[in-house]
């Protein structure tokens, strides 16, 4: 019986879509080279020692060497730490050093910064074009050499990896404290990815996918293996594009001269993309924070197809925005509905519960927060039971979010727990607000978070990047509108309006909550 | 962590879908007023004494109660046996007997013919409308009643089912001895069913399936659950209409009525359906023998969009054909490679190989055994662990298929291995004999078959059903042609045509060979 384990997942594909290609930067590689690369690369690190359960950190953006050691160490049973090279240094240092790298993996981009720990990890393996480059460390190796003098030949499994077994190790930022590592078995992170597309391709959404897509992840392959597209590209058998560290304006040459059709990315990314006036007539798959509805507009125009998805690292993903029946896919209420109406991945459950962990009734406006169950939970946090033993009880991930639903199912998250507002006993759901802001054509980006207040214990508070000139004042009678309306509760207006140059991002490209409470909440 | 079991499919659809109709008969109930008749049947049963591992079989065509039936048993951890009621009746009660069922769920069908065996088993369930049906056996409950007494609550489990349990036990038709029982777990038969219908929505093939669709199966449930489809709307949330004892001309008027819109069948069956004039413009999965030449065309100009499926009871789904990338899919060239051209669904690995072991040649011609190897394999044979030893090594599933890679990697199947011919040490392909034959406007069903040959071990024997009179002479000279059109090798040509009024069929529809070969191979 064979089982659920990563390097799998390429068999088939050598034999029906051997011939597509892989691109990234100037190396064209098809399928079946890279696969012969990969064993070969597997055959060296077996020799030197990798074998099931070392830990191997990775520095690189979106590379084919990276995604091909995906496969390679899968072979090996080897963990790999997908480093967050977002993360500042002090605490990517920690995360390497909590994970117990044997072996770093680092590409020219981060080799000079990360040399000044060389003498912290065991051995090196320089992932670069360049066979003089040189590193201050004692073993030091260069993956093109593992690559030519290792063996052509299947391994020969000294340990028989199992689809339970750890694959990966992702770090993510810490809000509060160091941060978390968590753990995803061979199981956890294929199905979930593999689900995902799946989705994607049953139901009416922007992002549908198929085989003849030819993908391009602008999520980083650390941020869970680019959402899955580490897995999925392989598995269907479908062209994949790897961007490194392309610019957006070189991303939308890419797009262009390469034929991309799908990508993923943050709205952030797609904010940027937008900016580029060639940039358009793509499949986009969004997420990790609200698509506001001025983005979402401006998207459609250009003829990009979007859907939303819903999860995190530490529940990967748990639904996609979907138009529901009955509705035309071109239609305005479409958008609305892919920008924020979730459906649930099939074999995912959620539940919705109040602060007495009752469910709370699915009327588009009762708010709670969100538990879900799913086959790919991940296997917990990385030494750390007892966080692992409080996030995921009796089969359910507590998720931190708030959400309700709506009549028809499907699920909209209003944001995280810490950075939602509740005022006088009622949650306000601040996405909405920052979706309804950001509409106003002076707004570049809207945070909204909540501020102490006396009377009614928080008060929401909104912290404006503008585009242009624009009052406290304009703003507040724009609100007043959407309350006539009917978009949002009078109550929800924000007591106070922050104007800032720039609103910071966090290592995922979101907009950093955390740094404006720390500021401005008063909590 | 959720695991795969069957009646978990259906959670997320009562939430998003729940509104969707099951329709079977005068019978129409949403989901949700489905779910929550197996909730009451589940617990009727439990306080009966159903329990995690009971045998439970059941003898009805595709109705809403046994449909339901999978997810309530499968909530008490109970196994169901689908009886294969096209046995002959003694090979049917010996299913029954070596399965040892200790529930018997029978609809008014089959009850009267079953009641000569009503003493031999425990506890009879009667699936009928009839409040006064009757049965002669001692413990006799009538299904409407169970529902109508049970609460309607959540089990609470008395003996936790996982996902690697078993959840099915389905006897093959035995082409020589005994029918064997092979048994499938709740993970085989789910990831099984649902990675075909993933497959079909993720390729460019006929019967792309998708959220919107309206499904009916005309495989009965008996079969590998409908090949899946016990499942797979449940699981995304489609309408679902099941025909009962329909005839074809009653299934014509449900499509239309119900707007069904994606069914299976076996070839057969859709000869059938096409002699409806009103059958058309459906998407079709079939399978189980070739789809000939002659039928795909027809089917085409019916505007039906078919798939062939190639799997087994003993393997599960394994490949289905799609149109290569470069190929217009309303193309002449597309309905061939539909019909005969197959892609291994994600995760199987194949591996076609000759007498000594090694693999053959990807050349589209040379002909070997067929291998596989997926995570959904079965459990293996009920209560014959030397027949599993046999059939499944090192995870590898000996199919006993002959077959052949094309250079694209696409699989054809070019028939069991006990019915190839094999003539002076080389594989004749029975299937592509058939379909050129099947071309010809006087034939109405073709089966070739061995039959032993002094010389050369075995030589071709075709069996025709005619349409319209027609001479062996004429048969040949028509063979003689497709020798120069290189469709075929002069040597395949049969040495014998025997022509009959009518060709046996299998209990699953297809042409039965056994017998043919049995009469005429003096093999």
């Amino acid at each position: 019986m064979r089982e659920y384990i990563v390097h799998e997942v390429m068999r088939k594909t050598l034999i029906t879509d051997g011939d597509k290609e892989v691109v990234s930067g100037n190396t064209r590689l098809t399928y079946s080279e890279l696969y012969s690369r990969v064993l070969r690369l597997a055959n060296s690190l077996k020799e030197l020692g990798v074998k099931k359960g070392t830990v191997v950190g990775v520095l690189d953006v979106n590379t084919h060497r990276y995604f091909e050691l995906h496969y390679a160490l899968s072979m090996l049973g080897a963990v790999i730490h997908t480093i967050n090279f977002r993360l500042p240094p002090d605490q990517l240092v920690y995360t390497m050093l909590h994970a117990e790298d044997k072996w770093v993996f680092v590409s020219d981009i981060f080799a000079k910064a990360i040399s000044q720990v060389a003498d912290k990890f065991e051995n090196w393996v320089l992932m670069t074009d360049n066979p003089e480059a040189t590193f201050p460390a004692k073993n030091v190796y260069h993956y093109e050499k593992l690559v030519e003098q290792g063996k052509e030949r299947e391994l020969e499994e000294a340990e028989k990896v199992h689809e339970d077994d750890a694959f990966s190790i992702f770090y993510t930022t810490g809000t509060t404290g160091r941060p978390k590592g968590i753990m995803y078995s061979h199981k956890n992170i294929l199905i979930g990815a593999l689900q995902l597309f799946h989705h994607l391709s049953l139901h009416r959404t922007g992002a549908k996918v198929s085989n003849e897509d030819v993908i391009m992840p602008l999520i980083p392959f650390f941020h869970i293996h680019a959402w899955g597209v580490a897995f999925f590209p392989a598995y269907v058998g479908t062209k994949l594009v790897l961007p490194g560290a392309a610019t957006p304006a070189e991303q939308v040459k890419l797009i262009k001269n390469e034929g991309v059709t799908w990508l993923n990315m943050v709205p952030t990314q797609l904010h940027m993309l937008l900016n580029e006036p060639e940039f358009g007539n793509v499949k986009v798959l969004t997420g990790g924070s609200p698509l506001t509805s001025g983005l979402a507009t401006q998207a459609v125009k250009r003829g990009v197809k979007f859907s939303l998805i819903y999860g995190g690292s530490d529940q990967l993903g748990t639904a996609i925005s979907v138009v529901p029946s009955g509705i035309s896919e071109s239609s305005e209420e479409a958008t609305e509905w892919l920008r924020k109406g979730m459906k649930l991945l099939p074999m995912v459950e959620a539940s919705i519960r109040d602060d007495d962990g009752n469910e709370v009734p699915h009327d588009g406006k009762t708010i709670g927060t969100l538990w879900v169950k799913s086959p790919w939970l991940p296997m917990g946090y990385y030494k750390a039971p007892e966080l692992s033993a409080e996030a995921y009880k009796d089969g359910w991930f507590r998720t931190g979010d708030l959400a309700f639903f709506y009549p028809n199912g499907l699920l909209y998250v209003a944001g995280r727990e810490g950075y939602a507002v509740k005022s006088g006993g009622e949650w306000i759901p601040t996405g909405i607000l920052e979706a309804v802001l950001s509409e106003h054509p002076a707004v570049e980006h809207v945070a909204v978070i909540p501020m102490y207040d006396e009377r009614w214990g928080q008060r929401p508070l909104a912290v404006i990047q503008a585009r242009s000139e624009i009052s406290e004042t304009e703003l507040r009678n724009y609100m007043m509108n959407s309350v006539k309306e009917g978009k949002i509760a009078k109550f929800w207006i924000p007591d106070k309006f922050i104007f800032v140059d720039e609103i910071p991002l966090t290592s995922a490209g979101k907009l950093n909550k955390a740094i404006l409470k720390q500021k401005y909440s008063n909590l």
